[in-house]
């Protein structure tokens, strides 16, 4: 893992190099995208049988979870990790509980009531990657939000594996975090399957969850048609680090990011000389240690780096153009350091707050906006299946009061419609 | 402009009806826009410049508006009309500065501390469509929670006009209103021009405003790269009248929606037969005395109906299988049926809240999610401008008393890097 010294002016093009590695072309994968969506929507359930069996090498006569399989895979989880499950949920659903928005409106003597009405989505849809590894943080990360916020029907779809089967862990995290219903569909026939509906299964107005690039592409190609979550890229820590900092506590939370991917990016941003090239003999030393080597060779050597500021604010403006998914402030002081953090997922504080105690159990969400998107996007969260009306109510008296201001506005955007239907409330 | 009776059962159908307006085939813009989006991103202002002559046929040395522009505009639009746009303006920033959130905490004596910081989007694009018309209530709306919202940057772009200029009300109010910067960019080169940035413009964070099919599907283009707002479609209203309704009112209401452009969508449901012939002939006799006959005759005639219900209670079933962008409770009791609201972009309630109120004076934003979309989406607001970072502090006791459900979670999901993050600070 290389150290470099920069300055502020070296921060652009380091963001620059890193914002490049996404450059990926996926026309080939759109246009397959586009007929898998094209052909469910035309076809229905006889279109995503027929790519179950192509893509996924299973003939399902019937693609929907049973009340009997959920209970079978219930007996396949152990009891400990059910409990660890349990205490999970309760945790993610007090964190999310507290975003939850109420209704509100305000008036006054003249007549004017203003509102917002704040009301659930109704379906929603959650993708939840297959695979050999079970990912039940993520069930509950993208559930959870849903049932805070009120959704009637939650609705979780997930590759097939080849024996006809849902990994169990899959099957029970999403039972008890609370999906009204299991789909065994994967892929882009999976999110199509979502967004359209079929003779048996009816079209969600979201869909949120990460995936394969297939699902992410096919995703943006149905946005409009229903809603999406953001499309997620490959996952970040960036690690402030003062002189007080651990250096084998943040070599272990760099690993821990890097063993996600080959395109996972852990950085450090110390103010010190000598915690850099301590950091660096940890990472090396640590890595030895782990159990995926081949991932984290590839991800630290060229995603990785250590870099030396001369103060926090310059690490400061590294984080803010950076705006990475993870931030860890393991310094003297996280919290007169939080408001200078423009951009960033989520923020952790201090040297006892390790990045996957977020992934799995603190309860804010671990599906957070990456590749810089955090500059606009935040955390998944109960607001992301919630939306608003605004409401409107003017006494008659209200009315006239302002009756020629908004015919002025009419006659200057030039529709005389718009100006009669407030003139003919007062027939003059 | 038509009559149907209809029932609970009836309703699917007539939704379905309604979505198939929007079954268009976009293959050949967005191979188009593609080109225009890459070029600009290769080349910079020299594409930029390319295009403003190829598409807008005007040569500019310089497309960014001058303050010496601005002041000019100041001297075309007429004083009372100011008056109007600055309290039109007021009432924008009132009703907008109720939606901002402010960051929060919760704490427990174990030591863990909870957080969520939120913090204004930096640079916002506001597209703003050209053509003959000027159309200041848009510039207003696009602005003004990015305003309140605390952007530090409000670029907007707009097409320049045969001669050069930007239409002087566009500018006036683009100005009060409190743009940054105002670009002579139209189409999908404005969209690529505000997402990417140039050599003489910083790429913006996210991009609003309606536009053409163009602007459209250039916004859905580069989604991903920079945040958007909703894709909007053709404007809509639903009006809910019951016995007490003015017919003259109903009617007037649709045309005003009619009006505006040829798929525009302007629908009564009312549970009287009677109120609903009224409503029939005074649509007729006073669509004839509007200026914008053509239109009026094929958005009526193609996208609008009069529905009788037997109830309330199934006019709210219509309105909920919509999700109207507009909708008008034209009855006794609109506070009572409010609840019964699901989603709607804007409710407007009882007999003196007609629709333009909203669109031009009211506060509540006139961008709004349209054709279904409002099952899933809001208004534009303040929310959109401004997003969220967790906040995660635990104390090292705090980190203690959990680390081993953290550690079996972790070993659940085969991660060890993520085990060991945790485990290190306890060099057990």
């Amino acid at each position: 893992m290389e150290i470099n010294r920069i300055q502020t002016n070296d921060i652009p093009q380091i963001i620059k190099n890193r914002k490049s590695r996404d450059a990926i072309q996926y026309d080939g994968i759109d246009d397959r995208v586009k007929t898998i969506v094209q052909a469910i929507r035309q076809d229905g359930d006889k279109a995503v049988k027929h790519y179950i069996h192509q893509l996924d090498g299973v003939h399902l006569t019937n693609y929907i979870v049973t009340q009997a399989e959920i209970a079978e895979a219930y007996h396949s989880v152990s009891e400990d990790m059910i409990e660890v499950l349990n205490e999970a949920n309760a945790n993610i659903k007090n964190y999310h509980a507290k975003q939850k928005e109420t209704s509100w409106y305000s008036a006054d003597a003249q007549g004017v009531w203003l509102g917002q009405q704040v009301t659930p989505i109704e379906r929603v849809g959650v993708y939840v990657p297959g695979g050999k590894a079970a990912y039940p943080s993520t069930v509950l990360m993208n559930i959870m939000p849903a049932v805070v916020a009120g959704v009637s029907d939650i609705i979780v779809t997930t590759p097939v594996q080849a024996d006809g089967t849902i990994n169990p862990m899959t099957l029970v995290a999403a039972d008890l975090a609370g999906a009204s219903q299991i789909l065994k569909v994967g892929g882009a026939h999976g999110v199509a399957t979502l967004a359209y509906g079929t003779e048996t299964v009816q079209a969600v107005d979201k869909i949120v969850g990460p995936g394969n690039a297939y699902v992410a592409r096919a995703k943006k190609y149905v946005f409009g048609d229903v809603g999406i979550d953001m499309i997620a890229g490959p996952s970040e820590v960036c690690v402030i680090a003062d002189e007080t900092a651990e250096p084998a506590y943040v070599a272990a939370d760099l690993i821990a990011q890097a063993e996600h991917d080959e395109l996972a990016s852990a950085v450090a941003v110390t103010t010190s000389e000598s915690i850099a090239s301590a950091i660096q003999l940890e990472v090396e030393a640590q890595m030895k240690q782990r159990d995926r080597q081949a991932i984290l060779q590839e991800s630290i050597q060229q995603q990785g780096g250590i870099y030396v500021v001369s103060d926090l604010e310059t690490a400061m403006k590294f984080v803010n153009a950076w705006a990475p998914e993870h931030l860890e402030l393991q310094i003297a002081e996280p919290f007169e350091w939080l408001p200078h953090v423009k951009h960033a997922g989520a923020i952790f504080l201090g040297h006892y707050t390790p990045e996957p105690l977020g992934d799995y159990f603190a309860g804010p969400n671990h599906t957070l906006p990456t590749n810089g998107t955090a500059k606009f996007s935040s955390p998944l969260g109960v607001y992301d299946f919630m939306k608003k009306s605004s409401v409107i109510y003017y006494t008659e008296n209200a009315l006239n009061q302002v009756r020629h201001q908004v015919e002025r506005f009419a006659d200057e955007e030039g529709l005389d419609g718009h100006r009669e239907s407030v003139r003919i409330r007062f027939n003059d």
